[in-house]
């Protein structure tokens, strides 16, 4: 099975035009032939179309609020039962949770100003910027998402405004991709302490599961330059982010912590450059 | 004393040039006649003056990094002693901390392509996006900000990227009145609580002090479109904000915790209402 692409297919941009679900899937545009959203939930979706579907959908061109898979009647088509955040509904939660991108596709049959009159139109890249239940027209609980266009005009001010990555470039689709990459390594050590924070060991749960930052030792971008590596992360929960990146605490070569009582916990498959966390010390705490 | 407004001022538009410093504290622009960054410790700050200054100051246009005040000799204008972050270099501190922006003036003396030629120049709005210290080219520490111009564009497929004022509005100008007025309720309800999380009492510091989050009940901006009021608002640490986003607990209308041990801490004026509480166990807990 191929790997899922997070972010533009290469050589498909934004208002390209397929004539069926088949050409969609061929491209890897949009791989299902039936299922509305592409995702697995242990990693996001990458990829939904807007076609016919749920009443309570609502499509503003830049916004679109869509409303989550299940709970229909094969027969009818009718909400007969609440709808669950498992499967792929799990899956636009993950990329709410991660930042990560979702193709959006729109076909002839889904009922919008902004859909084309015929085949199906790739539209170019969303975010998912939040996520609820509420109770749709059938009475039944829907999950909701709202997903919101990605910036991708080219003026000469604008910025990237996702902190991580300013600096590097300004063009959009390099900037996902970045996204996309930083995603992948963030994810490799969060999973490698199971989402426990390397500082204090908590766990914090949310409706989609355990959630955790992963925190650049040395920050990316300028000035500071740091790598996007394995050995410049730390998995931390939301507070202790916060502390180590506005100089609450930092780490001395031998994993003790500094301002803060204790020792870093370190699995023995992560190797920490030493030097990442000098250039953290020298520059973020204040009395180091 | 005049409130310090953060934003623009009302008639003095991007571009705007003044012959004097005198003139730029007459219209508001930059008050203090000598100091190059007009703020305090407890408010955040308001403006900067780019003019000479700092050898290590960078001028990119829309990102600066910027050098902070103090230790330099009043005789010689040499580094003589390490940098403080107290006072105007604590002031923007708080800005990256708050969200809040700063009026950027360039005047004819400032080393950089972007300067004017003769006089002051209001350059528009930044937002301080990081800040550190490091060893300058004194040997001396001093403390560094990185500035990045907020986006003006007024393309139609300009978003928003600050979550809470998505929808609201498209134009930025207007996004800044709202930030900062965010940022006073903010202030407000965080001040109340004394930066303690109203969860689990934790309070997280930082090199700048005390940091938490004011967390809204039911969320602003579509489609919830909850007031920015303090009855809506709650002061939560960063783990707690991110779960109580995420539906990884709710609050009962007697103030018990679902999904957590416990009750919230509220203080006694301190109204919360119970309608936004409802709203957020119907919406965004998973098992109300």
């Amino acid at each position: 099975m191929p790997t899922r692409i997070f972010g533009d297919i290469p050589g498909i941009p934004e208002g390209s035009e397929f004539e069926s679900r088949v050409m969609l899937s061929h491209y890897g545009v949009h791989r299902p032939l039936q299922a509305g959203i592409s995702g697995s939930q242990l990693e996001g979706a990458d990829s939904i179309v807007l076609s016919g579907g749920y009443e309570d959908d609502e499509d503003l061109g830049d916004e679109i609020i869509y409303t989550g898979h299940g709970g229909r009647s094969l027969d009818t088509g009718q909400q007969v039962t609440d709808q669950q955040l498992a499967r792929q509904n799990l899956a636009l939660a993950l990329n709410c949770q991660r930042g990560l991108p979702v193709r959006v596709i729109r076909g002839y049959n889904h009922r919008s100003p902004f859909s084309p009159t015929e085949g199906y139109r790739y539209d170019g890249l969303y975010r998912i910027d939040s996520y609820w239940r509420e109770r749709g027209r059938s009475g039944f609980y829907v999950w909701r998402f709202r997903l919101v266009k990605l910036v991708t005009v080219g003026a000469p001010n604008q910025v990237d405004e996702e902190r991580q990555t300013y600096g590097e470039t300004r063009r959009v689709d390099v900037t996902i991709q970045r996204i996309v990459r930083n995603t992948e390594i963030a994810l490799h050590v969060k999973e490698l302490y199971e989402y426990q924070c390397q500082v204090c060991r908590t766990l914090v749960f949310t409706s989609a599961g355990p959630y955790a930052e992963a925190a650049h030792i040395q920050p990316l971008g300028r000035p500071h330059n740091g790598p996007d590596t394995l050995t410049n992360l730390l998995c931390l929960c939301p507070n202790h982010h916060v502390m180590f990146d506005f100089g609450g605490f930092g780490i001395a070569n031998d994993m003790g912590l500094i301002g803060l009582d204790g020792q870093l916990h370190q699995k023995a498959n992560h190797r920490i450059d030493r030097q990442f966390l000098a250039y953290h010390r020298e520059h973020f705490l204040m009395n180091p």
